[in-house]
């Protein structure tokens, strides 16, 4: 079986997850442990774990269990003290103060029946922080997820602090894959602070697997303002050089465009004739499912309204490594 | 295979399921859900939930799981806004709020392997409220089991406001029961508060299985300050005649002793000459366990430091039914 590698976290990793989790392939995630936002930033502030919503996700993706335990797993409190967190990330986060980090992943990939793996970039939980061009510091992965300031100055440089060394199962991973997938999910907030992590764009750029980069359905306001999809790659080439692209030409519909406009988040145009300027192979396909998200009741972070249909993009991955 | 019901809650409860579990009989355990102390409290004040302390307790205690997801169950925060809380609590809450308190007792039965029922004496959250002999009443759970006052004044009248109808499979439980046992576990707490369910005295009183009750090994300074065994019974026989006393006859360890000076209890003593003048059968043996236990970090409930031997006490009754 070939091993297909997704580097990210957050919603568009575990919807990816969940339709590559149904093909005959070694699915494997590599986790950003930077995030700070809603009860993964006061689990991780309060109890010194590492951040557990991406790792949550990641679990029901590739999780194979009943539904009753699925929904159990991701099941938000809503009232009371316990507002805002999940199951998921309250079990996480006993497990590590119990045992360790994968430990912890380990025992509820064991209890959700998740055939791959997943495995944090680093050991240790790491900030965000961005410069933007008009020379603002931004510090922290919600902070720059959810601008305060007015979000309309560019991302010029993307760091972490502290500065971290790779988790050796991530670097081993890289090396033994067969394709390595960056997106769909938040540029600068999911995908690229994988990146940062010391020693992971070194493996990156060392692997032989095919690259492959899948751009958003829609910009992210303070992050990717005005993006085309030639505007990701341009971000992407900066860390690691990518083989194949691929993106969405079907628009959202009306209400679901209504939806994004007081999030300031545009359809992200396929510029195809700039694409073909860069060398790579462009899978240029509509690609957006048809249900519009809703997020939980107490869920207190932006989610997004559309989302890639899993099942066509797992469909293109395992046709691109069979 | 006979079937045993065990009445009460809490963690004399919890400890002789431990020790029922490894014998070949039916076993049952009929909560109750006047709780409100700690996190328990919490959650039914907050979320609006039936309490899940007890429940969790008696969940561990017919357990077969693996050490892992039992410890895990049991895991109480002892930081941050979760503080208190235990994810076996919390995972009760949350599934109660997906569906419904039988439900979610059933989901985490069959997640920890459990053998055995653990049913709620009624569906509905319950208060005490006790008067005392100096004509004080005491409202709520907590405030009878760890008391404000001075504690001195015997109880003389316990009541559930509001007053709620049997769980009709306690009912059922009690109907088909071949031995009814009563504690150990806090008498005006855990264990009466079952009798004043609406229907359950009288189905006990038409059963016709034997009514076997275990006294406690010490006295708990606001309930049953200056009992010796035989107040036990005495208080017990108000509600339902006791057919089979059990009384350990082995009294703790100086150290032991010490840890419940300040706590104001003292070892229970057999007064076997008034005991016998009952006309039940008695049954004195030492039963003490040889550890002392330690309550958890974060818990701020009191907790015994001295429990019964769960595998003595459970032969006992497998003696008494086979």
């Amino acid at each position: 079986m070939k091993n297909i590698v997704i580097i990210g976290g957050g919603t568009g990793t575990s919807t990816l997850l969940s339709g590559l989790r149904e093909f005959p392939t070694n699915n494997s995630v590599i986790v950003s442990t930077a995030d700070d936002g809603g009860s993964t930033g006061k689990l991780r502030k309060e109890l010194g774990v590492m951040p557990p919503g991406d790792l949550r996700q990641c679990l029901i993706g590739l999780s194979h269990a009943d539904p009753v335990l699925k929904n159990l797993f991701v099941y938000r409190f809503n009232k009371g003290e316990l507002a805002g967190h999940t199951i998921g990330n309250i079990m996480l986060a006993a497990l590590e103060k119990m045992t360790d980090v994968t430990t912890a992943i380990a025992t509820l990939a064991k209890m959700l029946q998740v055939e791959g793996s997943i495995v944090p970039v680093t050991l240790f939980p790491t900030n965000l922080s961005a410069i933007l061009e008009n020379g603002k510091r931004i510090a922290g992965e919600h902070a720059i997820d959810e601008p305060r300031h007015n979000g309309a100055s560019p991302i010029s440089s993307l760091s972490l602090r502290p500065s971290q060394p790779a988790n050796p199962r991530a670097l081993a991973l890289i090396r033994q894959a067969d394709a390595i997938v960056f997106g769909p999910g938040d540029l600068y907030t999911s995908t690229i602070p994988n990146l940062l992590v010391k020693g992971v764009s070194e493996a990156l750029k060392k692997s032989k697997a095919v690259k492959i980069l899948i751009t958003n359905i829609m910009t992210k306001h303070g992050q990717t303002n005005g993006f085309k999809a030639s505007d990701f790659v341009v971000a992407m080439q900066k860390y690691v050089p990518i083989d194949v692209l691929i993106v969405n030409n079907k628009k959202p519909t009306r209400s679901q465009a209504a939806l994004y406009k007081k999030e300031k988040s545009v359809f992200v145009e396929p510029d195809i004739p700039t694409l073909k300027k860069f060398g790579l192979k462009v899978i240029a396909l509509p690609l957006l499912s048809s249900n519009t998200f809703a997020k939980s009741d107490g869920d207190d972070l932006k989610r997004s309204y559309v989302r890639h249909n899993a099942k066509k993009l797992s469909k293109i991955l395992y046709k691109l490594v069979a």
